[in-house]
């Protein structure tokens, strides 16, 4: 079976060609797959299907077997893939994915993508809270992307143990469903420095929704402008909110790492 | 470039077939093609050469670019692929490392290969040391198999923190060249438990010249028979020492995960 290794601010994904049918048991398969000592090892397998409601769907499992709804390092390289391989000649895409429908812009010269654009959705923002946490008090701001966050605003990510202090707020009973945890300074007005504990995963490389909640949360706070360049410790994202109640737009890199086949 | 994925225990490398070539720079190429977010994701670089000594050379990167001598979960592997992949028809091969000239047996019915019995060398043992470490006095026994190891028994490998007991031992001031640190039990007297804490890489899920030290310790305290199965977290070895002074005999499988195509 083809696949394609792909990669985005270090978040790496398994594509297969799922539009002229797909192995069966996914889940099964993601899991071994995606082990990253036995297997062929990645964040999870991302499927490309036919979709009715848009020109591609995107169907997404967790490394762990589970459904992932919607993954923005993930859907840049979707965005690539489909262009690079042939599957559509177009720079404007919609892709339907479980967090609903998104919309692509293909960036890169000639027959190529290097980049992409993505509209996120627009954030819903919830009034910052006091927490108390790790024995520290935390001003929490939440944030829905599709999926929850919870924003923090320090003066430096990279002097915080977030294997310490990530799961007791990600966990935290004000938010029965947990949160992804963002710990972010505002070094100028258009910068943005973040470090992301996610929900299930811990520290991760990179989190497209954690950087648009980020500069939501920012802006609604007054620290940030609506466009800034986000760093994460991936690589870095190009974030531009237009207003309140409008979508995000991220753009960033995708990559392909390499081209492999796999006995099933 | 083509390459292919192989692992031995979940201990993985990217073999490349060096017979007609290969790419400049191979400890840069070790270290982006290992890294496992941005690259395929690996232990190391194995490549397959020529040699005037044996049948083939096996020349071992790191995934930090370093040379590695001699692995034993890596050399099952390279035997499996110059098999499978048609390099050689005979099943007794001799093939030089940087650790010396080592003979493998290649195992499996009909076209391919599925273990492979290594003759790891003698083991060289030195009498137990108590040694004061962590708060806690540990009976060490040094072996020498190439590489050295300090072999310690213990109730339940499983109970320890390797994290916390591992970094001051492998530092011993009495080991100036650092030293592989076993945690071993024998539940009966044809088989091992064991843990490893590598030096320079942590603890790991195999290490074949850590169990061979590991069968030599036991054998010489009567521990143990000089056959028996080692469980390691991330599968079994058989290991059999003939006599003292005699080569460990180390059988066990060895995987093809993958082919991939990589640009360089």
């Amino acid at each position: 079976m083809h696949f394609t290794k792909m990669q985005g601010l270090g978040n790496d994904y398994i594509y297969l060609n799922g539009l002229d049918g797909l192995p069966a048991d996914l889940p099964a398969l993601a899991r071994r797959m995606s082990d990253r000592h036995f297997g062929v090892g990645a964040d999870g397998l991302i499927c490309i299907c036919a979709s009715s409601r848009g020109d591609f769907r995107m169907v997404m499992y967790n490394a762990d077997g589970s459904r992932g709804e919607m993954c923005g390092n993930g859907i840049r390289c979707l965005g690539k893939y489909v262009f690079d391989h042939g599957l559509t000649r177009r720079r404007a895409l919609t892709i339907e994915t479980d967090g609903g429908l998104r919309t692509l812009e293909l960036l890169g010269n000639g027959g190529t993508v290097s980049a992409v654009r993505v509209h996120m959705g627009a954030p819903i923002l919830e009034e910052p809270l006091p927490l108390e946490s790790g024995g520290a008090l935390w001003q929490v701001t939440p944030v829905s992307m599709g999926n929850p966050h919870g924003v923090v605003f320090v003066e430096d990510p990279d002097a915080l143990d977030l294997a310490r202090l990530g799961p007791p707020l990600e966990r935290h009973p004000v938010f029965p469903r947990g949160i992804n945890v963002e710990f972010v300074t505002c070094p100028d007005r258009n910068t943005l420095r973040l470090r992301v504990w996610e929900r299930g995963s811990g520290e991760t490389l990179a989190c497209g929704t954690g950087a648009c909640a980020a500069l939501a949360a920012a802006v609604r706070q007054g620290r940030a402008e609506r466009q800034v360049v986000a760093g994460l410790p991936g690589g870095k994202l190009e974030l531009f909110w237009p207003d309140d109640g409008q979508e995000m737009v991220m753009t960033g890199p995708a990559e392909t790492v390499f081209e492999g086949e796999y006995p099933v």
